[in-house]
């Protein structure tokens, strides 16, 4: 029986402001990258995306960002090599003992929006991320691109290194995203998504833009959820896996969780 | 041989800004209340102050706060218990992840400002803190007022309760502090000031506004770190102190520490 | 023919969050409560409501509040007379500016949230904010509960105090609010609502919740903005006012405003 | 007689910390770049400085920036021309304000770090930032570097247009300034910096870093105020202009205002 991970970002609130249906995403998704405050999410948030995750089986993953609240985390901010280093502790560190308090822990992280892209292309950024990670916790895996700077940089730290593709993003020939200005980069129909990451997941191909068909190395599948039918598109994509004998759990379970 | 702990507040900058002169009281002091990044701090300033604090055997602690950079945690928040429980665990892991890759650890909690003094005097708020860091790190001391609200719950969750005495503050006839509001509440001779200590701490007393003698519990002395001559302050009680053989050393050496 | 205003809370976001349907409650109201930043708004969000304001000819007020973006200006912050003179005239100073380039002016003040409850009662507070004002202009209205503290500092700086009722809440037989502890303090019913607002602009008496008759003084009806069906009561409120010959319209007219 | 401005960075505390000593700076310099709350500066700092400025005859700037408190505003933001011209006009609104109820008036805008550079250099950021200042008050001169896009943008937008010299920095034979990174760039000793500043003010000339002269167009003279020396800088150079018969007076009286 085939096994694959769905992650989502959640907890992305902050204060009296909210942002998607976590509820309804942490009935889908097996991995949760919560918030850790930089970008989104606050101590209250925080615990309770943790505890309904708890609940759930859902794996937590720390969503780390550049400190841009009013941003959303979307901006590049020209942080040193030291200061990223610095930044990642400091919310792994939050997370990680908010998770043990909700009775889980956290086996994974994923940067976040514009800090996931340089991390991805940048090797100085991609050290100073997996640094981080590696003097923290070495059992925490990192979730990203395959292929990219940020997973080799995670790799040469001995952290787990998990790759991710995008259920709602078009792929280029090569294997790469198309970029979010062409139009057609991002699907909107959630039945042709859910039988795209069929397809990925049990046959590790994807249509790309010009119709060939590109490999694709799977770990774990994005599900975004703040868009207005991201639930809808997440839902599909899991009756679709279901009903063809895929079943959806974390790669990595919390119970084996480093901060335990 | 008389061993006595100093603590003081450092690493209060944030960003550009600066806070008294942390080099210079690592060097006296023998733990330091680090910043989480609530009332002050920031990631930068925390691992640097956890790393100038390893290399001097400084322990460090979490000086956890309301969230207000604005009033610089001064002022009392009204949070509810769940959200000051969560504020706790938020600010407590970022600090301990940051004192591990320092090469140190968290081994006690003191709150700040506005939140030390709310949790010395209101039992729902000083269960809030102490629930927090037992459900953290049972390991960990709470360090505040003797005979406070704070100290009481810490030791109802079986945490080490550490009562602390102030270096620089007058005393009323029943062993509590004189409101800052009357005249000559705050001393400022270092050398009156250094005796005040020594015999609080070789003694046990400490004479009140009104001449009598009262008793002191002393496990650590706090030092203010922030004021002008706070330098000058804390090297005289520390000159005083080593001359007359009581040697200043953490009450729970980072050795010891929960989070390695 | 009667004319009444009708004001609402609106531009209540922040960065990527959003707060109810502001462009829907724009064209049922007549005065926009626009958040300055403190408690909810950025500067973008400031300026493309003055901006939607402006094409309706919906009042623009000054929705001044608490610095606290976390607790989205709600909990009381222990300031200054002088800090909340200071704070009251950076906000409204920051909105008078992006409403002058929207092509539209400030014409009130309407404090948010803690500010508004502590203000109304408290003299000092009242002050503060009402010296603000009329320091920065002095032909701007203040807009708050009848009998108020801060209408009655208002007029002593010889500002325009309006008095509000509020649509959807229960009313006590002197004229009080309903606490919104006590079961039945907020209305939910549309129809109801609209009905009690209708004989409030018409009849100047409200039901109180003892069956009795109470006769309110009204100038404006604050009708909220941020609950689910906010649009839907107020938009029964517009229909029935309208029906009634009973038109919507700012008290003080965008064209008066002192900005220009 | 020959008259010249000076101006300095001032205001740049932020709650409990502070940056340099205004209360000297302002004895000696002319104009006020005033931090308006989004890189340093609070309501009351704000405020206090405006008082100060105005008690002395000093202008009031509003040193626009980068919404970074973290950073200070040294860092490059990603903000859209819209983002930029709306986050200007809310500083300026907000500073205009406190300036008005501290007896003043804002006369000028002169962005800081970040955006100083970017929109020294980029024409887009250049034409966000002064429409911003020409919608809001058409008034307003523009403080920035002679030849910049920011001060033709100005020109296009009919503002006026001061150009500035810095005090302390090495130039280039081609009237550029020496980039921070080379040896040299920053000038330390007061007398030397003394003397350049009077040849640049009485002879338009300045020593390039090769030996040549070269001509500089100046009708402000930065001289920088958070350096640990920079008041005794200051002073070298007001003592030495002043015995050479120049006088040190605002480039733009705040009498001229047009916010009174």
């Amino acid at each position: 029986m085939t096994t694959i991970d769905c992650n989502s970002d959640l907890g992305e609130g902050f204060g009296a402001w909210s942002m998607g249906d976590d509820r309804a995403m942490l009935d889908v998704v097996s991995s949760a990258n919560v918030a850790c405050g930089f970008h989104a999410g606050d101590p209250v948030i925080m615990l309770d995306t943790c505890r309904a995750a708890a609940e759930r089986g859902v794996a937590v993953g720390a969503h780390v960002a550049y400190r841009d609240l009013a941003g959303f985390g979307r901006r590049p901010v020209h942080v040193t090599p030291d200061e990223l280093y610095a930044d990642v502790v400091h919310q792994l560190g939050a997370l990680i003992a908010t998770a043990r308090v909700a009775g889980t822990a956290v086996t994974y992280v994923k940067p976040h929006g514009a800090l996931y892209n340089t991390a991805c292309a940048d090797p100085v950024q991609a050290e100073a991320v997996t640094r981080a990670v590696a003097d923290v916790d070495p059992t925490l895996a990192v979730l990203a691109l395959p292929d990219s700077e940020l997973l080799r940089a995670a790799e040469s730290h001995g952290l787990r290194a998990v790759r991710e593709v995008f259920a709602d993003r078009a792929y280029e020939p090569d294997g790469s995203l198309v970029s979010r200005s062409t139009p057609g980069a991002v699907l909107h129909d959630p039945e042709a998504v859910a039988a795209r990451v069929l397809r990925m997941v049990t046959g590790g191909v994807v249509t790309a833009v010009d119709g060939s068909d590109v490999r694709v190395q799977v770990d774990s599948v994005c599900v975004h959820g703040d868009s207005p039918d991201a639930v809808e598109m997440a839902r599909a994509i899991r009756a679709l896996l279901t009903e063809h004998g895929v079943r959806i759990a974390p790669f990595a379970p919390a119970a084996a969780g480093a901060a335990s």
